[in-house]
C-alpha cells in the first residue's frame, strides 16, 4: 500500500468554517485571575492545532439534524478541545517534551508547578463549559449526559496514559494490550466527540451509539496512522524529527509486531530503546519494521478501522438519520483523513 | 485570647458514624486498571484524614431534612473528598513535600509522572461519582447542579493555588489579597460541601445559599486557624515541625500583618524567607508575630468567621428549615471546631 495525497475537500470546508469559532469560544470563556495561570492555561491552545475533536462534535451534530453550531453543540465542542489540550499539557510534563506545535511546552515556559496547575484549571473548565449549553436551550438531562460523556472520556485518557507509561518498562505487550491502550489514550476522546454531537442533535440512543462507534473507529485508525507517521513520516511535513518514535523508544504496533516475529529483531529494538540510538541503528530499525511486514500490517489495520468507520456512517444513513448531506460527507472525509493523512 | 481544649462531642459522633462509610464508598468506586495507577490514586486517601468535607456534606443534608446519608448525599460527599485529595496530591508535587498524614507523598512513592496522572484520575472520579446519585433517586437537575458546584469549587482551588504560588514572589500582598487567596484555596471547597448538603436535602435556593455561606465562613476560620497552628501549634499535637510555616516561608496573615506594622519587622521576615532560618531567627520571628499584635488579630479574625458561621446556622434555624437538631448541633460544633481546634 502506498501513502498518497488525498483531497479532504469537505473536511477542509469545516475546518475553515469552525476553527475560528471554536477558538473564540475558548478564549472568551477561559478568562480570570491570576493572570499568569490563565496565560499558562491558554498557551498551548494559542499554539494552534487542527481542532479535529471539536469539529467532529459540530459536524456530527449537524449531520444528524442538530441546530446550528453556535446554538448548543459549540459548548460541548469547546469543552472537548480544552480537555484534549489539558491532557497534552500534563503529558508533555510526564514525557519531558520541550516542544509541541512548534512552540515551547507550557512547563518549559512557566515551570512544572504552574504547568501542572494550568492543566488542572483547564480540566476544571472542560467540566464547567458544558453547563453553558443550558443558556442555549439544552435541557438539564442533555447537559448531564454530555458531562458524563466527557467524564468517561477523561477517565479513559488517564488510564490510557497509565498503560502507555507502563509499556515503557516491559516487552510483555500483545496486540490486544496495544489496542486497549490506544483506545483509552486516543480513541476514547474521539468517540466522546462524535457521541457529544449525537447527543446535541437529539438523536435516539441507537444513533448516538452508532455515531460513537464511528468516533472510536476513527480514533483507532488515527492513532495507528500516528504511529506510522512517527517512524515513516516526512519530517518536512509532520514537523517531527525523522524516526522520532524510534528515538523516543515508543512501543508502537510497528515495533511490537516486528519484535514478535523474530527473536533477533526483538533484541535489536531492545538495544535501540536502551539507548543505542545512532542514526545507523535507528535506520536499521526502520528497515526491520518494513522487512518484518509490520508496516504493511499496521497500514491494513488502520485502513480497516477507517473503512469500518465509513461503514457505520452508511448504516446511520440507511436508517434515515442523516439530515444534512454536506456534513455527512465531511464525516466520511474525516474517517478517510484519519488513515490517508500524511501529517 | 487563650487557646483552649474544646469538646466536640456532636462532631465526634458524626466522624464515628460516617468516616468508614465514606471510605468504603471511595474504595468501592475507585477501582480499575492499570493497577499501579489506581494504587497511586488511593495512596493518600488510605493515609487517613479527618474527612471533614464529606462529613459537612452529609451533616448539612440531614440537618436540613435530607434522606439518610446512604441514599444520595453520600455520592456528593465521596466526590468532594476525592477532589480534596486530588488537590493535595498535586499540591505536594508543586510544593515538593515529602510527607503528608505521616506517610510519604504520592510522588515520593510513585514518581512525579505517575503522581500527576493519579491526581488527574482522581479529578475525573470527582466528576464521575455524583452521576451515581441518579441510581439513588436524584433527578438529572439535582445531579447537574451538584456537578456544577463541584466544578466551581475545583476551578477556585486551582486559582487559589495560583495566587498562593504568586505570593511566594512578592511582598505586595494586602489583607484583602490574602483573604481572597484562602477563600479560593480552602474555603471555596468547604462552601461547596455545605452547599451540596443543601442541594441533596432538596431545600429552597435561599437555604442552599445560607448553608453555602456557613461553609464559606467555616472555611475562612479553618484556614486562618491553620495558619496560626502552622507557627504556634504544638508539634506533638499537629504532627508538624515547630514554626513550620516560618521555615517554609509562607506569607500568612500573621507575617503579613506584622510586616505591615514596622519596616524593620518586614525586613526581618524577608531575611528569614530568603533562607536565614536558624532556630534563633525563626524563634525571633515568632516573637515578632506576638509582639506586633498579629497573633491576636488573626485569632480575632478567625473567631469572627466562626461566630458568623454559627449565626448563619441560627438564621436557618429561625426560618424553620432545620429538621434534625442532632445534625444542627454537629454543624455548630464544626464551626466552633474550625477555630478552637489545636490540630
Amino acid at each position: 500500500m502506498e501513502l498518497k495525497e488525498y483531497n479532504h475537500a469537505a473536511l477542509d470546508v469545516m475546518v475553515e468554517k469552525y476553527r475560528n469559532l471554536i477558538d473564540s469560544y475558548i478564549f472568551d470563556i477561559m478568562k480570570g485571575e491570576p493572570e499568569t495561570l490563565y496565560k499558562a492555561s491558554t498557551h498551548l491552545i494559542k499554539g494552534g492545532g487542527k481542532r479535529l475533536r471539536p469539529i467532529i462534535v459540530l459536524v456530527s451534530s449537524r449531520a444528524l439534524g442538530g441546530p446550528r453550531a453556535e446554538a448548543k453543540a459549540i459548548y460541548y465542542a469547546t469543552a472537548i478541545e480544552v480537555l484534549h489540550n489539558f491532557s497534552l499539557v500534563h503529558d508533555d510534563i510526564m514525557d519531558n517534551d520541550d516542544y509541541r506545535r512548534g512552540i515551547p511546552t507550557v512547563h518549559k515556559v512557566y515551570g512544572i508547578p504552574t504547568a501542572i496547575l494550568a492543566g488542572d484549571l483547564m480540566f476544571s473548565y472542560a467540566f464547567a463549559i458544558p453547563y453553558l449549553a443550558k443558556k442555549a436551550g439544552a435541557s438539564d438531562s442533555e447537559v448531564l449526559r454530555a458531562v458524563n460523556v466527557i467524564v468517561e472520556g477523561s477517565k479513559r485518557i488517564a488510564e490510557g496514559q497509565g498503560f502507555d507509561m507502563l509499556f515503557e518498562e516491559t516487552w510483555e505487550i500483545g496486540e490486544k494490550d496495544y489496542l486497549r491502550m490506544i483506545y483509552l489514550k486516543t480513541a476514547a476522546l474521539i468517540e466522546a466527540s462524535s457521541r457529544l454531537g449525537g447527543i446535541a442533535s437529539g438523536s435516539s440512543d441507537e444513533i448516538v451509539e452508532l455515531i460513537g462507534q464511528y468516533g472510536r473507529l476513527v480514533g483507532l485508525s488515527f492513532q495507528i496512522k500516528d504511529d506510522i507517521l512517527g517512524v515513516f513520516g516526512d519530517p518536512k511535513v509532520t514537523g517531527k524529527p525523522r524516526y522520532s518514535d524510534l528515538i523516543r523508544g515508543k512501543k508502537t504496533i510497528l515495533v511490537l509486531y516486528a519484535a514478535s516475529r523474530k527473536k533477533e529483531w526483538k533484541e535489536f529494538f531492545k538495544k535501540i530503546f536502551e539507548g543505542d540510538s545512532s542514526e545507523e541503528t535507528i535506520k536499521e530499525g526502520a528497515d526491520i519494521i518494513k522487512e518484518s511486514g509490520a508496516l504493511d500490517y499496521a497500514q491494513k489495520l488502520a485502513k480497516n478501522y477507517s473503512d469500518n468507520a465509513v461503514e457505520r456512517l452508511e448504516t446511520i444513513h440507511s436508517m434515515g438519520a442523516i439530515k444534512e448531506e454536506e456534513y455527512f460527507d465531511a464525516l466520511k472525509d474525516i474517517a478517510v483523513f484519519s488513515f490517508w493523512r500524511n501529517k
